[in-house]
């Protein structure tokens, strides 16, 4: 049977590595490497150092698939994600056909943890519910991108006994949260920031998290928002892409 | 300077510890515990667990404070934490007083990650405001139980672009959640699952995440509901303490 192993890396500092991750590193013979955009350099650099720097005495080798990108515009957002997630479907079945030979182990490094906002066990699950090809597959946690943000301003996620959410810049423009006081906004491409009617609101804020590109900004959104705006738009042109993101916690 | 470091060693198996939390416990002279109530043991045997296998060359010492109980019963949820934190601030000045000479790293080796649920960082912020003595402090994430119950039943805690609710048993029993598809449970003392109207939600739940006594079971709440109350009984009484979580998709 072949195997595969979806290893969360940690969104950044190449130390949020697990030592469970790490073991699983050991035993893959072939990365799959799907990045794509601007970032993609950049990333796949990132996960070909934690292989050199973490994998001792085993062979493998990497294989970098064309990952199609995301139709963007006028389109909705779920069903262009549906469509992608298809595409993607059908690379991962060839690759897991072309490339790995039975009881080989593949292996997927998704940045952050495998369970927040990444369609990779999703497709796994499609491709094993369609019968197209036999594998098993695990699962390996890694730190996210909000774990990394709430531990370089050194605050908490929740408040004393209340909920946290997590959505996305997208959902907070559209007015699609609720009222928990705090909210984690990940992948925001429109500083949904400034939709918060509450200026006294906390925001904290970050960008490039856990790499030496890091920036933090905390305050009220009445002090800080425009200066985030400008330094999130700075930034996006210096490095070409940005990845940021942010709690807000209601006073 | 004293220096605090306030770690997030994962919340059960051993190997969810990340390379920075290795680095950062080679750094402690002097490691707090300061666990309570029954699962005690086990939890601190854990700590010195990580302890002596990843700490190489270093001295360091345990110091084993009697962390208060909050009080239970028909006391408001939020001042007893609130007292419990303040009976908590004292110990922790004391200790950091008394225990840690001048340059000393000292330690806090927290469950799963420091920022969810964990009232370390917001002590230790309540003392820096209070002046009452000088310390630095970081803050370094783990692997929370949220993701380990993800990665042990391969699911994503997201639907595509929807939001995550990470609340409580007690918030979910009255009825103080969003209408978040996903909704993430933790400190349930009272199978609050109970509540959930629509019987078609599926739930992810898991006891003992990442250790050898791990329980997972997963299905329509109609179908497993009544099972994960029958055996959540049981490992409780079998173990004289649970700790458990679970993640409500609705359909
Ligand atoms: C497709 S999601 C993947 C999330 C990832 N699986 C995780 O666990 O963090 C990408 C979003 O994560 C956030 N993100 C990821 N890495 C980040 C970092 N190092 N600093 C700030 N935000 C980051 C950004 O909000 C970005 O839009
Ligand atoms: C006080 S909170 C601490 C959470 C911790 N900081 C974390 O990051 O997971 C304790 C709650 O976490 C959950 N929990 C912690 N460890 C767990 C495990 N190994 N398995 C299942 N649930 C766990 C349970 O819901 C428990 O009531």
């Amino acid at each position: 049977m072949k195997k595969l192993l979806v290893i969360g890396i940690g969104a950044g500092n190449p130390d949020y590595i697990t030592m469970q991750a790490v073991k699983a590193l050991n035993q893959v013979d072939v990365f799959f490497l799907m990045d794509k955009g601007q970032s993609k350099d950049k990333l796949i650099d990132l996960r070909r150092e934690i292989c050199e720097r973490y994998i001792t005495g085993h062979d493998y080798r990497f294989v970098e698939a064309h990952s199609p990108e995301r139709e963007r515009g006028e389109v909705d957002y779920k069903s262009s994600v549906d469509d992608l997630n298809l595409a993607k479907q059908q690379t991962f079945e060839r690759l897991i056909n072309e490339e790995l030979s039975d009881s080989q182990f593949g292996g997927f490094l998704v940045w952050g943890d495998p369970a927040l906002y990444d369609s990779t066990i999703r497709i796994l699950q499609a491709i094993q519910a369609s019968g197209a090809c036999g594998f098993e597959f695990e699962v390996i946690p890694g730190i996210t991108s909000v774990q990394a943000l709430a531990a370089q301003h050194k605050v908490p996620l929740n408040q004393i006994g209340r909920s946290v959410e997590i959505t996305t810049g997208r959902r907070l423009a559209a007015g699609q949260v609720s009222d928990a006081d705090s909210l984690v906004v990940m992948l925001d491409a429109q500083d949904a920031f400034h939709q918060v009617v509450d200026q006294d609101t906390e925001i904290y804020w970050g960008a490039y998290l856990g790499t030496p590109d890091e920036i933090l900004i905390s305050g009220k959104l009445k002090d800080v928002a425009d200066e985030i705006e400008r330094v999130r738009k700075a930034a996006r042109l210096a490095n070409g892409w940005i990845m940021d993101t942010y709690l807000l916690r209601k006073p």
